[in-house]
């Protein structure tokens, strides 16, 4: 994915990605789920989703400090879908990244503790923030629940599964994709914007944003894997057709998709525009994600 | 296992099978997520951790009906626990209480998700508990991670797969049981002095008290599985030596697990009087617990 020249984007990516290599040197754990944590957590990646907090938080004009444990506490939620995505059970995968999946590195049950530990300790992360008030805590480790639990990312992989070789709707689709990715995407914008003391219309608006994110980002990878170069992008495009995945494309056309992309991105814009935040670097980012061609 | 008359033992479990039976009724979400949860979560079990939780919170004169959304949590932390340790890559098994286990029922796949489902509802239970203050929950929640997460039960599990085949010290024996096992015990007894306002004495008498329990607990089933009666248990017996596992019997001999439990039912007693809470149901459920012979 590229990313466009961005000093913020890049400084934001540094901390996290330097929190999280460190993130348990003063912990006193077992060794080897701390190994296993800490592999999966500092194999790459592009840390879209604490950037974007950040980025938020910045528009914003709040101290991006005060929101870095409640982002590192996304990232961690994400590592852990990431692990038992990966697992044998689910999509069987050996690598990620170009790197061995978790429970290649170590082994299954490692793989699936280790995911466990890291949600586990993501509402450790938010307990423990020492900026944020008592109130703070409780609203962001309650939205931090209900979007990764059964009723966000986890309803949304137990959709994805039982929708495997089945034609779907759009509605389907899109509440797929809103579940597994969207909502995660959601409380990154909402918890920016909530912890930055902003009015519930303006925290709506960044949540509405953040959904025509989710789904821009994934008409966009429909695409791409369609029209995508192989080289620039670094892996098999074409996968979707073959495995009869339900995407944007199949239900609408090649065409049909890039139109309900755009229609995405508008929205986006329009919910920007409205929450004031459309000329900030939190904007250019996402929009720059949107357009990507590898 | 043998619990000896105790009304009040009754009533609390009653409440919380009847809360669990009903915990999703008026939630919305993907209908195989919510019955993989409920399965496991009412297939039966004694409720031991939420019913000392609410039994320590009336000892102290606390109402109940306070704790009792962490009381639930707890089991839907326990639950998922046992979820992910029946899973083919941990210890593989296929039935539970005479019940197929989540993954039997279900599918790996489904079961991994369920596990991962409960954590997270967990911690929403508690961020929604209506009689609790912001201060309160954030405790609640924080020492849930701690106890379940890497630091506690996960740690612990993940010492226990290490050391499998391998030949242990008492000491770390002890480590991996307090971790596996008595943290949560722990949260019960620690939560139910801490929602009832009582000083940090006491809190800590509680949190020694559990601990205590969690090792006698543990030698009571070392032990059971050497003079147990197979009927009356309605398992088999001698598991532990086939499977040359590590047990107080394995390190101390039988008389001397014999005697190295009856130090931790004397502590048990020491720290529960020094609470102030030894002429109490808490108390005699708990003696009734470390008394049973099956």
């Amino acid at each position: 994915m590229t990313i466009t020249p961005n000093h913020k984007v890049r400084e934001y990516k540094d901390i996290i990605d330097q929190q999280l290599s460190t993130l348990f040197d003063d912990v006193t754990m077992n060794t080897r789920i701390k190994a296993a944590m800490s592999y999966s957590l500092t194999v790459g990646g592009k840390r879209v989703r604490p950037v974007l907090m950040m980025l938020t938080a910045d528009a914003f004009g709040a101290d991006v400090e005060k929101v870095r444990p409640v982002a590192l506490a996304l990232e961690c939620v994400h590592t852990y879908s990431l692990i038992h995505d990966d697992l044998p059970a689910m999509d069987n995968d050996d690598y990620r990244r170009g790197k061995l999946t978790n429970h290649k590195q170590f082994d299954e049950a490692t793989a699936i503790l280790a995911g466990d530990a890291l949600l586990t300790y993501s509402f450790q992360l938010i307990s423990d923030a020492t900026q944020l008030s008592a109130e703070e805590k409780v609203y962001a480790l309650k939205r931090l629940s209900e979007v990764s639990g059964p009723l966000g990312m986890v309803g949304g992989q137990m959709y994805d599964l039982s929708y495997e070789q089945t034609d779907i709707s759009l509605d389907q689709l899109e509440e797929v994709h809103d579940l597994k990715t969207g909502q995660l995407l959601i409380y990154a914008l909402e918890m920016g914007a909530f912890l930055s003391h902003q009015p519930m219309e303006v925290i709506e608006a960044m949540k509405k944003a953040a959904t025509a994110i989710g789904l821009t980002f994934q008409i966009q990878d429909d695409i791409l894997d369609i029209i995508g170069d192989e080289t620039a992008l670094g892996k098999k495009v074409g996968s979707d057709v073959l495995n009869d995945k339900s995407t944007y494309p199949k239900l609408l056309g090649l065409d049909g998709a890039i139109k309900e992309k755009q229609k995405f991105v508008d929205e986006t814009k329009k919910q920007l525009d409205f929450a004031g935040v459309l000329q900030t670097p939190l904007a250019q980012f996402i929009i720059s994600l949107s357009e990507r061609t590898v």
